[in-house]
């Protein structure tokens, strides 16, 4: 089951900047290890943004919550969540 | 080069039914061979809504732009473009 | 799953009065036939609005785009879909 | 009477974590009293984000912001309020 | 129980004269007659537009919800309902 | 001639509790003031939030902004001012 | 006592030329009058639209609205009213 | 050439008491040397808002941008402009 | 003096064809003329959207209201203009 | 290929002034090296605003978000970005 997600991360001028920089590479490894086992099916940069349009392919509701909220960058993003289904025109299945 | 878009169909009341289905049955065809020759690479129906969101690969914004003013009902569109680039976390490129 | 749905209907004055109430009698049969199979869990007035706030439980977002898709007053409604999730402050399960 | 009350949450970084956590505390214990006593109907989390929707069953207006004025979380949200009515297509009574 | 209500009216140019007028006399002797019953309470017109601002006293939601949906010019309103409370400051009682 | 009033307070979490408290106290007995001498016709709490609806009935724009710029909490409030008119469907007069 | 009033016209393409030709030249003749008798005291276009910003000096919000609803083109615009006071940095009054 | 401006303050409440009323006190003597060489042209306050509109007379954009930044508060506002015409309807220049 | 402009056109379905295809015409031509004599400086599409940004260069505010005012399809635009001023850091002169 | 690109610069009042300046001298080199090597196209101050409009002329999406994210204000910027095309009615290429 696919769900559009749009990340904007605003990362405050007080949160110290290897605090910063920690949150980050931990947000890395977790977003390729979801990337690895399926289900952060694609990760897209919004140009000129610190933002991505990502899409994830998951179980339920509540997967994809846990997801989002166990995410090293989760309190400093703001998450809008797009749930999709399959397109009568598309030649592939949208899961 | 991928691009986001979002594509919202409102099609008038004052079209005759023949009409609308049969630019809704081109646009299918449409459709599928531009998902068929790689440059209309993802199609999701956004839930509730006559709407899709789609990723589209071209090589320039005028081609983008010629695809777009082309689909047959494209007149009946609100049509929204994100241009996307490569995220760093991102394990496959975006290309 | 749980999806909260908030539809927002507009009747264009063009749409006789007798196809209208048509569709609004269809519309009644299959939303309360929806109720009965559990599927439309809750349904509730928007005061002073012909909108309504609902649940719906379904297995999956394909599940409740074929849903409104297929209500007798879609064509006429502005839809807007929010996914839910389990509340860790509930004490009964959000399914 | 029921409501439909949408709360985002936004804890300044400023606020102590121990400061947070009680209240966090609290609030669930507050909540979860207000469920059991049937004034708090239903608590869903909103998926992505750090809110919820929920539906209030009280006797007045006053009563429910005594209510929401009360929660200790208060100060850290916004707060939308819809009332509801009894919609004439449901098979069961919105009270 | 108080509801400030803001009604904004258009009524469509293909409504016939005669109809737009027997429907704003009929407006007028209902709203007459729900301010002597002392339910709408205030109505004062918005400067500059075709809008009023409006509190009503009523017992529940659903009391206002068929006022609302019973005025004669229902149709042609977009309608915004707030709930009011008893302001700690107000030096009589909101009711 | 009568204004409807909104405020929507907010006090920065910096403001010491003493110095809020004190700027609370003061705006109550200037809001009583004000009702007393007939000026603050209406004042009522928004459900769910730190807001107000009121109606001021003042002789000028410059009286109305005089009153709303020495209001205790005015450094901390949004204010937004709609004058109204009198209704030709009211069957008191709005002044 | 001043207000700063934005309209925005829009003539509905159902209007015969003739009769929105009229209503313009009527139009025309009344912000004449009323420019000449004080009372419409600026009118400016906004550069590219249909709509203009003007000063109105009145003695009421009555006497406002009913030279608003007097206009001949009022049924075709969207107006927006601000209400005006005295700058403390201004040299003249702003009456 | 006019332009319509508004512009509105906010005064972090960082900024020491006394910066900010060598602030305002320098503003409003450059506000009145503009007002007094013409260009100018009106300065009214938004009622219940820290917020004026203004109409400047100036020969080129430029001209108006080094104003605007070269005003003492400019750093706390937040500011629109809107460039006016001559209207066909008004008896007197608009420059 | 440069000015960015936005326009977005909107043809109703009501225009005849041949009545739509002149006026597209007619307004090719007049936009070509206006490049040619340079007041009509840039002119380029949006992508997905029957949408331009162009940059005017003129004189006055006046002249450019008289340029878009008259343009064959002025009437099916919504148009947005934004005053450009010289930028410090631009190594050629914004005219 | 274009794109226009809206910037609004934000510096906080935490960032000392001289970090403040050395990033916008930063900034300007940078700018004027762009414009000399004729992807940074054209440069414009917004009226009245910390704000500029930009066209840049890039081969691809990843290029341009590079560009974007290299400036030295990137992090205290909202940035906007529209991908443009070739006009039909535009007498020289837009690239």
């Amino acid at each position: 089951m696919l769900f559009l997600v749009r990340m904007d991360v605003t990362i405050p001028a007080a949160v110290p900047q290897t605090e910063a920089d920690a949150a980050k590479a931990e947000e890395k490894a977790v977003a390729q290890d979801l990337q690895r086992d399926g289900r952060w099916l694609h990760l897209w940069r919004v140009v000129g943004k610190y933002s991505n349009y990502s899409v994830f392919d998951v179980d339920s509701n509540d997967e994809l919550h846990d997801i989002l909220q166990g995410l090293p960058l989760y309190k400093f993003m703001q998450i809008q969540v797009t749930p999709l289904a399959q397109h009568p025109s598309a030649i592939i299945s949208a899961k």
